[in-house]
């Protein structure tokens, strides 16, 4: 094509940086689009030019899950805030039992941060969304003041499909139920706190962030019925259970020896003193179903690359005080209560 | 329900703060949840307590629209950034003739900012968003560190239907149409550059923020050929119209002495050396349409409360180059070109 919007020179992804002209809605704006995210999004939505993006959906109810992303630091072993912002929305539709179609990704950019970096996160943001098959229809960028952000935080808003016959929510858990983790606990909030300059470890753990709406299939293929899912991000498997708990109004008994925890997680919690049930996954599940199915919905997990080392850890109670307490290895009971403070701010 | 989680004390909303663990995931962020967003925002998807939202929606193409709200400061004549992160997205679903329903909400908070001005700007959305008739129904809130953030930022993204028969987009805009907007321009950004400290000035101007979707569904009954709908908000009405021709492969030709803009803009643009063609504006529109249906449009317009003061501006012309020039009141040709630079960074 001819024509030319007239800017004067490619952007520098090099040495450039951003400046408060990138998110002034002009030239410099469109230049940032253009070259940037509709380059690396690439798709009919985004090339239309328009504010908003018009999508057919397949027969079905529609979920919507956002999540703002503001982990620290922006680059960690095993991801970045790109991957995990694709991810982690794609998993909040995909724990309703729902196909993800679609995206959209809105950026707060600080002044000066490093068209580089910029480059190098959204570039991994497009490959995670081409791995979990959602394409990126909508976006937003701004710009704030040097000292006012934090090099850039990121939301992402997904929608998705759901078909019939699916009923998953958080207050369908049931005394009996079984509680299944899809596998080993604590790798994201490991890699984070590794990377994190003073305080870092040496360490080969690195983040589990991916897209589990294949496993999520799967599992939904060979039991319907499956009561609750839930990704166990922040606050890790024990702020999850209890929010189900609640949200069920039922209590939970954990079995700590079935629970799946890396030796290099467990090492690094001694360390620091960290409980490894309250450090965040970005690539586990938890599901909750009906005893008499557990068994057929352990075997699709199994079958799952992303399920090999799925095991039962509990079993829902009666309880009116929403407890969820924990066998221990010695033969004790714990209480595995909300946190009310936090061990590790911004870890998503 | 006699159950509770325990929460030591109710949120402190007279002298409280935010505190890093109200970002934690865990049960001050539970608490931050209930007391105040759900309270705000009560409805059955929020109360349901998932991680997503479950929409059963009209039959009809689906829209999706973002926007991240980085205004400062936060608090406006007119408005503040809560009933601006609502209206905006409810603006962008709409100005593809959608009839917007569903946004969530994403909350980046800043350790220490005041749970009072939370809860004030939360009950801001509420209310702007029961006045659009859509309904807040996922959320996220996470907090950064006092220094990495700037009080608060809002994401908001938006879905909507949109019935057969309406195409309404950048490229659609042909040699001959209409251009015309829905009322006077600059408000918005005459208003928030007055309520900025150093370089305020005493003025009446409010901001013009509220939901357009109305006033856009008048439209369409009148004229279902509505070419392309578009909210001059960043960059203003300059940028919004470069935008559209440069989508559409057209030139435009403006008529300044037809362009309404309210005394107290001009003289404040006068004073400050802006031009109130690159203000923003967070409650107007900008119709292209077939010349010959201008009328019957304009009429519509003129008849919702939202529009009495719509006018025709100019018109749409073949142009290789996709200029968008104005015939100004001596009569003179001017290039009213996209602009490098920003008159006024965080206006939105």
């Amino acid at each position: 094509m001819a024509r030319t919007k007239g800017y004067i020179r490619p952007l520098d992804f090099a040495g450039g940086r951003i400046e408060m002209t990138h998110g002034s809605g002009g030239k410099a704006t469109a230049q940032l689009i253009d070259e940037l995210f509709i380059a690396a999004f690439d798709n009919e939505w985004l090339r239309k030019g328009n504010d908003q993006a018009q999508l057919a959906l397949p027969p079905g109810r529609v979920v919507m899950a956002t999540d703002s992303h503001v982990v620290s630091p922006l680059f960690f072993p095993g991801g970045d805030i790109g991957a995990l912002a694709v991810n982690g929305t794609v998993n909040d539709v995909a724990m309703a039992g729902a196909r993800p179609l679609y995206l959209s990704a809105g950026f707060i950019l600080e002044e000066g941060f490093p068209l580089a970096d910029l480059r190098r996160i959204v570039e991994s943001m497009a490959r995670a969304a081409a791995a979990a098959g959602v394409a990126v229809v909508a976006g937003d960028t701004k710009v704030v003041e040097r000292g006012k952000g934090d090099g850039l935080f990121i939301n992402t808003t997904g929608i998705g499909v759901l078909r019939d016959g699916i009923e998953i929510s958080a207050e369908r858990a049931r005394p009996t139920d079984a509680i299944i983790v899809s596998g080993a606990l604590g790798e994201h909030g490991a890699a984070v706190l590794s990377a994190r300059g003073p305080l870092g470890f040496e360490s080969t753990i690195e983040s589990d962030t991916c897209a589990l709406h294949g496993l999520v299939a799967a599992m939904v293929d060979a039991v319907p019925d499956i009561h609750c899912l839930r990704d166990p991000t922040r606050g890790g498997l024990a702020t999850a259970l209890n929010e189900l708990a609640w949200a069920s109004g039922v209590g939970m008994n954990l079995m700590e020896a079935s629970i799946p925890i890396p030796p290099e997680v467990s090492a690094a919690c001694e360390l620091f003193g960290f409980d490894p049930l309250y450090l965040a996954n970005e690539g586990k599940l938890l599901a909750i179903c009906p005893k008499a199915q557990a068994p057929v919905l352990l075997d699709a997990m199994r079958a799952h690359p992303l399920g090999g080392q799925s095991a039962i850890i509990g079993e829902v109670v009666a309880d009116p005080l929403c407890f969820v307490q924990m066998t221990t290895r010695l033969g004790g009971q714990r209480h595995v209560d909300w946190r009310r403070g936090d061990q590790l701010p911004r870890i998503c």
